[in-house]
């Protein structure tokens, strides 16, 4: 813990194993056409949203279904070949990267919504179901899902990286809204955690060990959720400031408040500028405010008439409100198309993202001194936040054959993380530890809690070919 | 999963450990005076509210410290002695037993509120803080900790059984509000889980692996929860029922109805009858459900307004209201009594308690059953119930020296799991495993989910000394 943090690498560290041929031809055996060698499908398979790189998987297994998925892992097991589980590809840490060899196991054609329980207000699906899916088809139930990060996620993959996003200052993260879940373990058995019952002290929480382990100790082949009644009242609002600090002041203050906000995000004034750019939405270029508010017709009422006291007090202007989906949509795109409209701003370029989160009050503290911090270093950024959650993003945004930029922008992650931690922060609110985090982790939690987790691997998965090589090294 | 459920046994399986003299000197060697031999205190530790016995641990140590706990398991670690962390010793679950003998580690007198956090609405405080404590000393920041299982617990004896209670209904249980913790491990190590920041993706929720493990993981030694601001607006009510159906029909349509309801109580009939004849309150005698609402004060009259509506369709009468704290604590005398009143109508009984846990929806089906087979059966017994999250207790009031009555008790509690768990539902909602569950277990996660906690418990507790023997065979 006393070490000075460094900066992460962009360059993981590659120790592909020996695959033997016998393991190959055994799983083209049990899989047929469901077993892909071609290079293209093995390079899309190796890569993420990161701007990490590494050797292709050797092969990718489509699994259709639980009984794939457990003798895809069984063969593994028999041959101590890594296995990575792939949902659509949008990690932003390297998860997907087989930097150990080993195969891709994809499971988004295992995409069915399994049963919708509207009466406990709970869904069963298989992993390979997107959000926007999964939000489609309850619909018509009234009912829906409240965790976007954003990217159309699996939801397989949501539960790898305890995924979260907007709407979880109200509603929580994926911790806290998956209820039970089917495993195929590392020897290649399928087992089950949780129940149906909403609250449970029956032992070990294996449900909240496996949300968060991103792929390294079971595949997830079924998932149980917890789905909300569609708020009678929807209102959405953006609001402009002159200055950052006035923005951030204003989140701290409504989260302190206690107002239950579905959503409150910002996007500092380079990033409405790199928006407008890109959506042509013609919004004012200063620090921008996004907030949604659920509940009964008086209740959001009652949250508007404290938010906007609150917004007058610290000098923000300019609100503009929506209560039609289609009004809604049209005033988040700003925020929905903030990566895209980064990362197009600088053709060619790679994306570092950064996703600290500290507590509410110390959020002015991290986050100010950040986005200062990126404009010294002239690198060109972007800068958007899950605020009301204390979480918030810099994309930094690089030249990859610029060798320099890459070290700079790993240098302001490295200052940026070190200042989150020393105000009681973590490093990662919601993309995972993946390839790109391990060092900080440690600096996080201690050696003492990484030997801990590292025990809990190595029983776990005593060969080491769940996901290997991520979260720590092993 | 095949087999039949079987009653549990009142009888722990017994496997006491030889001591080495040399571990109890060198006890008394770093701890004097904070180690005690006395048979009185011995005897105090070795039991709990459950209806289990065993023999007492060989030595009470009184901890004071962080360091003091870590000398002491480090002690035991090199004679591979058991360990029993010991609050206040309200386990309904057996917990506190010595089934193998060793020391019991009282931590009550850590019982320091170590910082109160008002701007990020969280404490840290130590173990052995009771939740009264807790909330009489957050009272004047005008903050409050919800979760209430009825007993005066122990912070740390809460989080190690994944506690609940009323007020679960609208805040979750000790798993959705323990932040961090400072834990001591098996080997006598201090580390740390999780952080301040409200969500977090960095590595696996060694925080929610901890909450639940019932000490078998580590002695938990500080603890950072979530607090919340006082309500505005906080109402209580009663209301009565003509039949027990038409109260459990009211709760089901509440919850799904979405409303924010706070607390969700139910007693019988037969209750009801208990707690007046203890503390003289002259309620009608039938079905009666308690509930709170905490808001705005108009969200409270929009909660209340809709649950009127729901009562009265299900014949609902006699309400009485309270919006003063005095009023409240008058109204909600005969739920905080249920279990004394319980145990006090018939003198020298024990009580075994049930606590199965099942989707809402499922609620009639898993309450209404097991109420008609206690009565068929003709034993003494009371039911409460935190109904809105599914979950109630039976309380079996048996003669202990008639072990007719306690295999009637028993075989009606593995008859009324075996329903609960064929309902979807848990064998235990927020007591915990301990000694008495870990039959239905095995039946309710599957030999699969039971190994995987098997092989946790052996990864990080080698030599098997924090409270051996519970959760499951060890």
């Amino acid at each position: 813990m006393n070490a000075p943090l460094v900066a992460a690498s962009l360059m993981p560290s590659i120790a592909q194993r020996a695959i033997a041929p016998a393991f190959l031809e055994q799983l083209q055996a049990r899989f047929g056409p469901q077993c892909s060698t071609a290079m293209v499908v093995r390079e899309q398979h190796g890569r993420d949203e990161s701007a990490m790189q590494a050797p292709p998987p050797v092969a990718v297994v489509f699994a259709e279904s639980t009984d794939d998925v457990a003798a895809a892992v069984q063969l593994a097991a028999q041959y101590h070949a890594p296995v990575i589980p792939f949902g659509v590809g949008s990690s932003l840490e390297g998860h997907l990267l087989a930097v150990q060899g080993g195969i891709s196991l994809d499971v988004s054609r295992m995409n069915k919504v399994l049963s919708i329980n509207a009466d406990d207000l709970t869904v069963t699906l298989q992993p390979g179901v997107t959000r926007k899916q999964l939000n489609e088809e309850v619909k018509s139930a009234g009912l829906f899902f409240p965790i976007d990060p954003g990217a159309d996620a699996s939801l397989g993959g949501m539960c790898a990286t305890r995924a979260s996003g907007t709407n979880a200052v109200r509603y929580g993260t994926m911790r806290e809204n998956v209820l039970a879940l089917q495993v195929v373990t590392a020897s290649g058995e399928v087992i089950r955690t949780g129940t149906g019952a909403k609250k449970s002290s029956a032992g070990y929480d294996l449900t909240r060990l496996m949300v968060g382990s991103e792929g390294t100790l079971g595949v997830i082949t079924e998932i149980t959720l917890k789905l909300y009644p569609l708020p009678e009242a929807v209102m959405a609002a953006t609001c402009a400031f002159s200055s950052l600090a006035d923005a951030v002041n204003t989140t701290i203050q409504i989260i302190q408040l206690g107002v239950p906000i579905a959503r409150c995000e910002l996007l500092d004034g380079n990033t409405v500028r790199m928006v407008n750019q890109h959506s042509k939405l013609g919004l004012a270029e200063g620090p921008m405010m996004l907030m949604e508010f659920h509940g009964s017709p008086a209740g959001v009422q009652e949250q508007i008439a404290t938010v906007q006291e609150i917004v007058k007090d610290n000098h923000g202007h300019g609100f503009q409100w929506a209560d039609t989906p289609e009004e809604r949509t049209r005033l988040w795109t700003a925020r929905h198309n903030a990566y895209f409209a980064g990362v197009q701003s600088r053709p060619g370029c790679r994306c570092i993202t950064t996703d600290t989160c500290v507590p509410i009050s110390k959020l002015a503290d991290a986050l100010l001194d950040s986005v200062d911090e990126a404009n010294a270093a002239g690198i060109p950024y972007f800068m958007v936040g899950h605020v009301g959650d204390g979480n918030f993003h810099m994309g930094y945004l690089i030249d990859p054959d610029n060798a320099q930029e890459r070290d700079t922008a790993e240098q302001l992650n490295a200052q940026l993380v070190a200042r989150a931690l020393r105000l009681g922060g973590t490093c990662t609110g919601e993309h995972g530890v993946g390839l790109h985090k391990m060092e900080f982790l440690v600096h996080e939690a201690g050696a003492g809690a990484v030997a801990m987790m590292r025990a809990i691997k190595q029983a776990l998965d005593p060969h080491n070919i769940l996901n290997p090589g991520k979260i720590f090294a092993l």
